[in-house]
Formats: C-alpha cells, structure tokens, sequence
C-alpha cells in the first residue's frame, strides 16, 4: 500500500521558484499553491462547510490539535468517527500539531524534554502535550495530514536559545515519527525551525529531511519580524526543501505574503487573518483594505470589491454591511468571512495560473501597485 | 388600482374555527396560518435570504421599525431602495410600528398624547416616535404590511389605565391611517388592544374595525399572563375579527400557541423565540425541547430531532453542535436556528394541511400529548 499523502510537480515558473503542483491525500487531490482556511475549533469560523466548498472553494482546511485535545477531546472526536465525520467536511484536513498553541501560552506551561505541561486556559486544569501525545491525538482527529510536536522560538531570539530549540525539535521530530503508526491513511510533516540564524536553518533542513517526512513546513517566519527579514529566511529556506515533497509555510495569510511564498516555491500556507479581520470589520479587496465598519461607508451601496464576484459582493452593499457590524450582527460576520476567504482562494487560483504561464513575477509587481504594498 | 394587502379565505376547519387561507401582497402570497421569523435589524439573526427560504422555507419575515430607525436610520434604507432591497430580501416584509419597544423602554420614555419621547439606548440620545412618524418611518422602509402605532399595556394593569391606553390607540390608530400614503403598495394593520378586559377588547374591536384597516391583529396579550388567561382573550377576540381580512397575533412563537392561535383562526403570528433560544442552546424538537449545551449530550452523535429533516438534522450530531455551543463557535448558533425557524415553519405546514382535513383539533391533543404539553 501507498504513502497517505504524496506530491506531483506539474510545472515550474521559468521566472521564478514558483511551483505548480498536487497534493494527493485520502480526502482528494489539493491544487498547489494553495491557501487553507483555519478551522481552528472544528469549524472554520461562522461558515458551514458547503459555504467553504461552494462560495470560497477551499480544497483542504485546517484543523486544530491543541484546542480539540481540550475541548471537546479527541476522544470523541474519534468515537464521532474523525474530524472530516464530526464536522462532516469530506476534503482534505491537515492538522497542526498543537506546539505553537502551548509555546504561546507563556507562564502557563513548563517545558521539559519530555513535551510540555501546561493549564488549560479555559479551567486550569493540567494538561500535558508531548510528540507522542500529539500524534495520538492526530491520529484520533483522523486528519490526512499531521504535523510534527515542534518549538516555534518567539522573534527575537538568542542564538543559543535558538538552537537548543531547534535541536529539541529534531529529537521531537524523530519520536513523533516513531509514534506516527497510520501510514497509509495519515501524512506526517516535519518542521524546519532555526529561527533567523540560516546555518541553524541549514541544520534543521539536514536532519529533518534525514528522517524522510512525506512533507516539509517552514516554522518560526512570519511571527513579527520586519518583511525583509521574512523573506530572507524564505528565500534561503525554501530552495532547500525536497524537491518531490509538498512545502508548507505556516502562519502566512496576508495577499503580499501568499505571494511572495508561491515565488519562493512553497506549496500551501495557511492562516486565522482572513476571519479574523473579517469578524473585526475589515476587507481584503483589489484596492486594499477596506475597513468596512468606519462611518465612512454608511452609505455606500457599492460592493465591498467591485472586482470580486464572490456571494457577498454580489448581494450586498457596504452600507448593509457596514450596518450589520454595527449592530453586532452574526451576518455581517459571515459576509465579510465568506468574502476575505474568497479574495485569497481567487488569489491563489490567479497564482497557480500565472505559474503555468511563468509570470508569477510580473503579477505580483501589479498586484502590489494595485494593493498598495511596498516591496 | 387596487389595496396593497388582500386575504383570501380557502377554507374553514369544521371542528374548529381555524382558517386555511392566502394573503397576496405585492411581493407574493402568503399561504395562512403562518409563522413569521423576525428580523429585528435587517436580518433575522444569523440566517442569509437564501437559507431562509431554501432551509426555512419562510414566506414572510418581520422587520422592526424602532430599530430600523435608531440604526442605521430609515433614510438610509430609503436611499439603498428600501429594506427588501436593502437586506436582499424579495418576499414579503411586515414591520411592526416601533410602539412595543419604546414602550418597554420604561424610564427611558415618557408617553404623551402626541406621541413617545425616548432616549436611544445606544447612545443616550434622545428621540421621538409618534403615529405619523411611524408611518413615515414604514413608509421609508417599504415594508409590505405596516402595523399601527399603538401602546401596548403591559400584564398586569388596572382597569382604568388599559382603557385609557386603550382609548389612546385607537386615536393614534386614527392618526396613523391619516399619515398612510403608500395605499397601492403598503398595507396598514390596526392593532386590537384592551388588555385582559372584554369589554374594553369589544370596543377596541368596534372603534378599530371602523377605521377599515385592511388587516387587524392583538396585541397585549401572550405577555406573561397564565396560559389559560392567554386562550380566553384570545378565543374571545378573534372570532370578533372581520373575516375577510388577515388576522394576526403579535409575539407567539411556541409551539402549543401557534397551534391555539390557529384553532381561534389567527392567520399569522410571529416571534423572536425560536432564534433567540437558538442562540442559547435550546431546540424545539418533536419530543420537547432539548438543551443541547447540557453536557448530556457531549458524546451523543444522533441529529437533535430524529424527526426533523431540515439541513441541520440531516448533516450534523447533538455532540457536534453542543461542541460549538460550548467553545462559542457562531456556527452552533447557526446550525440551531436553522432547525428552530424549519420546525416552526413545519409544524405550520402540518397545521395547513391539518385545517384542510378538518383535523387540527385532533392534532393539537397528538401534538400536545407528544410534545409533552399540558392543555
């Protein structure tokens, strides 16, 4: 029997890193490069999951291992028949591995070489998260793709505390492998770490891809440092990864940085931005961000984007929008989610077009004049 | 040109005085009895236009004039082409005059003859809502039916201070068919007060049905008096009500009263119940209603009615939607909207067909004896 998850490149920007691909898993196939919607607590915020499918197109959303090991436990989760079941979402799910979430929770966790003690933020009761916790955990989920239990060091950091940290990941890596026994139906990635010091990044990508995962991710970028330095670290990093395996750069949401990762050849990205600026008022549009909820917009009966053809912007004005904010209202909520996640899949299917006509480079110089960024 | 609102009478149950009839609005008919979800705010809670009438299959919705007003203010509405328009909703719309909120407004307000000073509760302001300011607000708005500016006592008052308030409605009743203009394209419902008083109900009849209102409906009752003080007035009202207009019950949302309200020959009734304990964590289902927060069900993976087939039942489990719930999730708020409004919509097609048959009687006693109802 088969690997769970494999990776097939169908084309190669000649003017860039840029990759054109598929991802193959149990749920179906995943056109690269691709951005996954969060769905952190076993729903992607304020959308069911024929909205996902129909209205944004996602191809493969997230789930998250730290808050369904809390709450409602994978336990049932597992007796519910897995994640896809319980949420009766029937495409890919990749789930993360639940180190970032207890990493964040600063005073509230010990970590050991064990894995990490931590209080549940919801009861303070004790919970306890380790690689082999994680992965049977995972496992339960049901997700087509798992990630390694990593160290995601805060920016800035050390170099000493940098490497310690990365190193402790590789030990993690090796024993989330060793944990890992649903091959045929559940991929493992691993987790480049090494922060901002590239010969840690080099030894990082040396012993992890020794250790053969069915994919890569790059962690610890994009977690407040300056762009430059973001992309630098992408761009030395990425190059780097297998070749014949998917490429995974997580935490990245925003248009510039969706972008500039598909130039620098990686696969699939993912972030909670898109909802949560939505659920806060704001708009991803073909003119930047629109801040929807300012009296400015109270009567305007345009659309959000005049460009977008999504459900909302062609059944709804600011103005009704900007209303429904006001007044705290969950449909405004789901117009502006539906939209946001839209921008960016019409994005990435741009991307993936551009790709095959190896002119990734010259769109992105147009859609940043258009956005307004600054390269 | 003819009235805006007309009802015709199809049938009349033989054990009961329950009517099976359609009322024609300019924007489509409305097949009676019917239960009517309400939109406070230019949207009923949660829910999109499109699962309305595709999950819900509602015919009608509620707008709400004071709300409408205070945000984001009827002109506004006026401008974006009225609230169908506004909202995305091509159906029929009723609005309610505003007088129920201010009046519950307590301290907040002071009533005189000319009409209602209040003081926003968003923002302190203060504000005025008068019959013909009412009218012109609904006018703005556009709504198919427009309901009368009345004063609705509250339970328990004196004789005297019902008749009075009583004798006031009918004058702003008066005044608010004076300041109708729209005749061709809106609707004006008078509102039957008088408490729990008969007498004082059978001059309100008279004076009110004088005014030739194309349609009439009761207020101040189903306002915390005990259920057997509900039935008497109602009972003893309704069969006074012209028959050849709609007759409507302002603020009934359970099952057991639309039911009651049908058996007396109410037409429509409305209410923000269903939605509202939607949003908290009950469903109406065929065996009672069932808490689904409650821990009970964390690890129950049965639809929340096995006799229900709107989208929620078919797609998801009791442990599904209590996981939402209870992590706050806006899609269980959704998911129990969505089955709380189909089943009140279903029961009323049940009871149309019921009325048809000459049966609703014997389906009230099923219905209680199932449901758990007492008579």
């Amino acid at each position: 029997m088969g690997e769970a998850i494999t990776y097939e490149l169908l084309h190669v920007d000649k003017n860039s890193g840029a990759r054109r691909g598929v991802i193959h898993t149990p749920h179906g196939d995943v056109q690269t490069p691709i951005f996954m919607p969060v769905g952190t607590q076993a729903t992607v915020k304020a959308m069911t999951p024929e909205e996902l499918k129909e209205m944004v197109e996602a191809q493969i959303i997230l789930g998250n291992t730290y808050h369904l090991f809390l709450r409602p436990g994978h336990k049932i989760v597992e007796k519910a028949g897995g994640l896809h079941k319980f949420m009766n979402w029937d495409r890919p799910i990749l789930t993360d591995s639940g180190g970032f979430q207890v990493f964040s929770l600063g005073k509230l966790r010990t970590i050991t070489e064990e894995g990490v003690e931590f209080r549940s933020y919801i009861d303070g009761s004790k919970n306890y998260l380790s690689p082999e916790k994680s992965i049977e955990v995972q496992q339960s989920l049901g997700s087509d793709i798992m990630m390694a239990f990593d160290e995601c060091c805060p920016y800035p950091s050390t170099y000493d505390y940098t490497k310690k940290s990365m190193e402790r990941t590789t030990r993690w890596a090796k024993r989330c492998k060793e944990a890992w026994t649903n091959k045929e139906t559940q991929g493992l990635f691993g987790i480049i770490q090494g922060g901002f010091y590239k010969d840690l990044r080099d030894i990082s990508l040396e012993q992890l891809i020794a250790l053969d995962f069915p994919g890569y991710a790059i962690g610890g970028i994009s977690v407040g440092e300056p762009k430059e330095t973001f992309l630098d670290i992408l761009q030395y990093t990425t190059p780097k990864m297998p070749e014949n395996k998917p490429r995974y750069l997580m935490g990245v949401g925003t248009p510039d940085y969706l972008i500039e990762a598909a130039l620098a050849g990686i696969d699939m990205c993912d972030c909670v931005l898109p909802t949560r600026i939505a659920r806060h008022g704001t708009a991803m549009t073909h003119n930047g961000k629109l801040v929807v909820r300012n009296a400015t917009y109270a009567e305007d009966f345009t659309p959000l984007d005049p460009e977008c053809d999504c459900y909302t912007c062609k059944n709804y004005t600011r103005a009704y929008i900007r209303h429904l904010l006001n007044v705290n209202e969950i449909l405004g909520m789901r117009l502006l989610s539906i939209h946001n996640l839209r921008f960016l899949t019409k994005l990435m299917d741009r991307v993936r077009i551009e790709i095959e006509n190896d002119n990734l480079l010259n769109f992105r110089d147009e859609f940043y004049k258009k956005y307004g960024y600054e390269k």
